[in-house]
């Protein structure tokens, strides 16, 4: 039996938006989701018992960091990540070239992914455990700058670790095997993520270099994980084409869209439009991607996972979501900012309409408060409110599916119509 | 009816020791028992529904923090405390009186109400929201050795803002009238508490200051709160004494002991058998203490409650409780330091005789990688711990003396067989 199945349990008939099912060994996964991210075996500020609370399917660890605090080498001695963290679920873990790109070229360069500047609100990768504050006050902002943080040859990437200044190296056999200690259910291939500002002969020299590792994780990988190989390409209509046909043409479980998706949300669309129509029915991950609008433009395209820190990370940094009925729109990103005056004594819950355990407990007042005189049990609440927000999402994208009304969906959050 | 009735279940024949039971407009309170605190209207790193899962039967909130920050006036328009902080059960709050102390003359002198140096791990009021480190960088520290932060007056107590840097003044009628404003079930007469250093003279003068402003305090108190009045007298006896017969002649709902209680642990065991004999039978409290050699102490003299902020202090900072079973001994105040290096690997609960929610989850090597890597999760894990493993050891305390086998029991912990 393999390791992974998938099923599609309604096909959109207006858009490539399908309702799916994940089979993993540890349990199945219903789609369209967005699986939170654990990066340090833990969804920041969350415990398991929050997440068994919440109902989250899945989450998702990162290779990179884990690799380097606590170790992988202990996480497998200690029973594997599952254990570790006491998540019973199926867990996924990316394969850390994205963050030895984006602790690397991607800090040397302020860029980020989708070609925004760095660090910023909206990027979807923990980039760090580190605030931009913390960071620049150890003054890590500046050194990264100015120093060449990550070296990419055909081998593999050799890269300066943020946590202890030392250089490590990871390679494809590097990457599987780390992710076999860490013993996630759903490991991705090796790549190396390009940047915005790769030209088009750099980035086909990685998407070639991405394909060569993709065989050979392949090879490498425990054949009792399920492994999705990682689409490259950058913005480059043709390559992105030759990444999908190639790494479509393995015997992988799943497929990832990764690295560069272009300068604006219109490109990551275009790059979508291209790729995803050319791919069977294995199940599709965007990695790294998770606003709002990017989710509802990611299912119309047919993506079926999605992974983004965004949901924790800026509601620490004050931004709790809105639903459009409680006043969230495309232009504040669905976002009401906690820490606003005009909350000192407002009595309302976040949103009115939400059924999240902070919204049913809290006033906007309180939340304020808690924000304002640094309360640890502030980044809980908050974190609680924007998962529960984002999941509940999801679970209306996937009942608009059922019930032929997606597009519909879209239109209302979005107000395209 | 009286907003407050007390009555004994169990007198131990061998101690002072009582089981009793506080009824208070919000629900009942089975003592010996140690009020969680909730300084800012939150039991650091934990929500209301962490209280619930913990069992916890009551909490008391710092006057002094909640009139600076968000403002008692505000907590008042939004409902009151319990409230504003979704609990449900009975609150105490303190009077105001020791913090304008501990952020004044405590601060000036590196002084805390047993005669230790400020600021330390065992020093139980919440001095601040802010760490050491913290008060460091901001340069607070030096300010206040350099500074007059207090001044007292017959009037009141003038106090320099932590918050704003603006002077601020309490009396016992505006004491009363914040502590009404948070509506607060059982409130704390207005005092002045004095330190190991001040001499008999000014402790004297400070006591009779204290019993004016008692009386005052019985005058202006929103009558549906329970009231107690607070004893004072530094560690002079006949000052104690004095200020016991005064205090427990007047018509307060409970005592609770305050104010210096000399230079060690001993002192303050002697400053409570001065005064407990004394009093008849309304309800004790003895004001910001709480490590477990100190509630064996107290128990066994006749305190009925305490409030302590340091079980989840020192969760914060690392150390985290064990029973004598795993190892908790006087020596090492029943500690584990979570961030030693034995524990990277340790598959073992924090302690393998609890049954708290942190221990039933997770191994110490998680809990340690989890403070090593800064998560905030951690906090929350942690804090849960340490107060699970006091209550539980209140609730041994009360079944030891339903069973008549107090002293016993205290033995075992403190190893004095």
């Amino acid at each position: 039996m393999s390791t992974l199945s998938y099923e599609i349990l309604k096909q959109d008939k207006e858009t490539h938006a399908r309702l799916g099912l994940i089979r993993t060994r540890r349990g199945d996964i219903i789609t369209p989701y967005l699986v939170p991210v654990a990066t340090l075996a833990s969804v920041r500020a969350l415990g398991s018992d929050d997440l068994a609370l919440l109902g989250v399917q899945c989450a998702l660890a990162n290779t990179y960091h884990l690799h380097l605090k606590p170790g992988d080498e202990l996480i497998r001695k200690l029973g594997g990540l599952h254990r570790f963290m006491n998540f019973p679920g199926p867990l996924f873990s990316d394969s850390g070239g994205f963050q030895a790109f984006s602790m690397g070229f991607g800090r040397e360069h302020n860029i980020s992914k989708i070609g925004n500047i760095f660090p910023q609100e909206t990027e979807c990768h923990e980039t760090s455990h580190m605030s931009l504050r913390e960071r620049k006050k150890t003054g890590q902002t500046k050194d990264a700058k100015n120093e060449n943080l990550t070296r990419i040859t055909d081998e593999g990437i050799s890269f300066k670790s943020m946590t202890d200044g030392a250089w490590h190296f990871l390679d494809a056999e590097t990457s599987m095997r780390i992710q076999s200690n860490l013993n996630s259910d759903i490991i991705m291939a090796f790549d190396e993520c390009t940047s915005p500002l790769s030209d088009y002969d750099y980035t086909k020299k990685a998407m070639h270099r991405t394909h060569d590792w993709a065989v050979q994780s392949l090879h490498h990988h425990d054949k009792s994980q399920a492994l999705y190989g990682i689409i490259q390409g950058g913005w480059f209509e043709d390559l992105r084409r030759e990444s999908t046909r190639f790494i479509a043409s393995q015997s992988f479980d799943g497929i990832a869209v990764g690295g560069s998706l272009g300068n604006c949300k219109q490109d990551m669309h275009q790059v979508l439009d291209w790729v995803v129509p050319m791919l069977d029915d294995r199940p599709r991950h965007l990695l790294g991607i998770g606003e709002i609008d990017d989710i509802f433009e990611g299912v119309q395209r047919g993506i079926d996972t999605f992974d983004c820190v965004s949901p924790t990370r800026i509601a620490r940094r004050g931004s709790l979501f809105v639903s459009p009925k409680a006043g969230g729109c495309p232009e504040n990103k669905f976002r009401i900012n906690i820490k606003a005056a005009k909350y000192r004594d407002d009595e309302l819950p976040v949103d009115p309409n939400c059924q999240c355990p902070t919204c049913r407990s809290y006033s906007r007042a309180y939340l304020r408060h808690l924000y304002d005189a640094g309360e640890l049990s502030y980044f809980r609440l908050a974190s609680l409110h924007n998962l529960y927000f984002m999941l509940r999402l999801m679970e209306e994208i996937r009942e608009s599916i059922r019930a032929e009304n997606f597009m519909k969906l879209k239109n209302k959050w979005l107000k395209k119509i």
